[in-house]
């Protein structure tokens, strides 16, 4: 079964707000084995959602149109709507009721004009109660198909969509369903996964979709899997992730929502481990991915960040001579931060960094993108040198993923 | 001069990603006076391509299409592209070379197959260099229309927008103007700011909209002033906001683009001042916030994250007595921290936040978003008290920008 969602008002189109419904819907639709296959946002012009519906219901057999439906002058969509299914506007008397209710009652007024009007509904469709607001959910069907018309405010579609089109929708369906599963990947480029993965990919069977989604610092995997059976899609997907672990097993470190700094927090707790970072090029950022996680000072003690050298020298006791002669960004200094800063905050494991960020500070030896990375932990402390991008934002973050990922690997192999 | 965006991949259609590019290339077209009529998310199929690019060029004057452009094999847009221009596929030279730079030279390794292939451009179209990744915009122009193809990373779609597409695009529009002007304003609510500007906005000329942007920890303006002459809707808009600067001098802190973290550091720059800061209930943010800044080591220092309380006494010497007797967060401990940090690392100022960010940690007296706040300079320690939210995030967020306010109106008041 496939479904469009067409939203409907200039907000959208001015960039005043950012379209977070339909992805939303997109979630609870897929859930049903319903496949989005277009979005469309569009304006109040009464042409532009006629010709908008034509041409959705040449592709789809579910509409889901937000937007409106606000009593302002600007919202045509409900004539437009009568008009399409040739009907007629009637007064709904419980969605008049409801509005009396819910706002004229308490104050001892009568319902005004623009609210009355909210009331009538084109006789041919069915209506959905809308219990957080004004505007009625709309059901119509025609010629086997379904179009359903919500307001576009996110807590009265999510309502509507919840108690009224999501259930019914579920009845109709009822055949296909798809199963998705994202792997997070963190270590290896887009391009160099997409060769490692070459050979695997060519032997998905058809039903099952892979997309490369990269960010900063990591690339997702998402698969896709569309049958009949939502167990057997599951169990298909999890043997195909079984292979990809085969051929990168160190790059996984996670699926769907999972933070990297989230898993790292769940191996420390699991081995009763705690963790402190010394930071230069990140600048506090680790420390800030550490902390935005629930629960991490079970496990996150706190960082210093020696933004200026005098703080790694008289805060965590970096030798003078030593970035005299090496330069801060060198493997000595960021060693010893690691070291000293473990010391300092008594931590099984510290991480620190000392690289340049840019856009200034780069030298032919040591451009911008440079990043030393130190862990000591209570067995060594190890470093790597990096060179990451000409972009300060990305450089920060790509150091500080890189430094979860060296402690992510550590902790796998320390028992 | 009207346009369309077209958004091209399933992470949309299938709610992984919300759309939020969309928003921001309708706000930089409708500054050069172009107004967006539809906006399509499709998937990566070569007919619906098609089909979507014939019906909008019926309605528009311009395309701008994102996503659709990887290296890997579920991206067809290019190849789409091509036909639909009758063009072929070309070796773009300088576009190899700079994927070669971006990524293999150093490395020393020769450009795969797969990323030379990002380099194949369609013969008819103009190429637009991508210094942020590898897949180039392409500028098409086919009987008066224009077409732009781009990535749908939002860096990489926003780097080609600014240096390549909108100045092309300013040159080929030209009649209607809009100017924009956006006040960034914390520490004042919405409706208190809706309240206070009330009779103000009654009196805006029509020409000139007023729009409110709320962020958690500010709220945007956004002037737009509508007419034939730049210079002269710069004038009225500037007008306009001198009184606005009447009414809520101490809350406009900048303009546009303009951070918090940004205007702090410029005045303590000008004034040859020092930053540090203390965090707890922070955990290093309000150290990424300043570090992010350009820069910033001429003016920060860096932090001491004392997450855990035994940071708190070890490295930052707060009395552990004080801590048993009033608990972490309170003003007591918080000035320690402002106090000790300050000295700690040679400062003129120094901030410390300690709260409860939540979900886990509050109490009937210290419910979670409690936060203290103190800032140490070389006259005093002040300190306040504040109740955030009951979102972890928002929370961390808030604490941040309301420190960083308080440093900025003491600076202010400084000669």
């Amino acid at each position: 079964m496939k479904a469009e969602l067409i939203t409907i008002g200039d907000e959208i189109l001015i960039g005043q707000i950012v379209d977070t419904n339909s992805a939303w819907m997109a979630v609870e639709l897929n859930q049903l084995g319903i496949e989005v296959g277009q979005i469309t946002s569009i304006s109040d012009q009464d042409e532009q959602l006629v010709h908008t519906l034509d041409e959705a219901l040449q592709r789809a057999d579910v509409l889901l149109l937000t937007g409106g439906l606000g009593p302002t002058r600007d919202d045509r969509t409900k004539k437009v709507l009568c008009d399409y299914f040739d009907s007629r506007l009637v007064l709904h008397e419980a969605t008049l009721e409801h509005i009396n209710d819910l706002f004229f009652k308490k104050r001892g007024i009568p319902v005004n004009q623009m609210n009355r009007d909210q009331a009538l509904v084109p006789e041919c469709c069915t209506v959905l109660m809308n219990k957080m607001g004004t505007a009625p959910g709309m059901w119509f069907e025609k010629e086997g198909k379904i179009i359903v018309s919500m307001p576009g405010v996110p807590y009265e579609m999510k309502y509507l969509m919840t108690h009224e089109v999501l259930p019914r929708l579920a009845k109709v369906s009822g055949r296909g369903k798809i199963f998705h599963k994202t792997v997070l990947t963190t270590g290896l480029s887009e391009s160099y996964l997409a060769e490692q993965l070459s050979a695997w990919e060519d032997q998905l069977p058809a039903h099952i979709h892979l997309a490369y989604l990269p960010d900063p610092g990591r690339v997702r995997l998402r698969l896709s899997a569309f049958g009949h059976d939502e167990q057997t899609l599951e169990k298909e997907v999890w043997a195909e992730i079984e292979q990809i672990k085969q051929i990168i097993p160190d790059a996984i470190f996670g699926y769907d929502q999972d933070s990297l700094a989230g898993v790292v927090g769940h191996l420390l707790k699991m081995r009763g481990a705690s963790l402190c970072t010394a930071e230069s090029c990140t600048g506090g950022y680790l420390a800030h991915l550490l902390t935005s996680e629930v629960g991490s000072s079970a496990w996150y003690k706190g960082s210093v960040v020696a933004y200026a050298n005098e703080v790694k020298t008289n805060v965590l006791g970096v030798d003078p001579k030593m970035i005299a002669e090496h330069g801060a960004v060198s493997q000595q200094v960021v060693e010893q931060m690691a070291t000293n800063v473990r010391t300092l905050l008594n931590c099984d494991y510290a991480l620190a960094s000392s690289g340049i960020a840019g856009p200034d500070g780069g030298t032919p030896e040591k451009p911008v993108g440079s990043v030393w990375i130190a862990l000591a932990s209570p067995e060594q402390t190890i470093s790597k040198w990096f060179t990451f991008t000409n972009n300060r934002e990305r450089n920060i973050i790509r150091s500080a993923q890189t430094a979860l990922d060296m402690l992510r690997l550590v902790l796998l192999n320390t028992p």
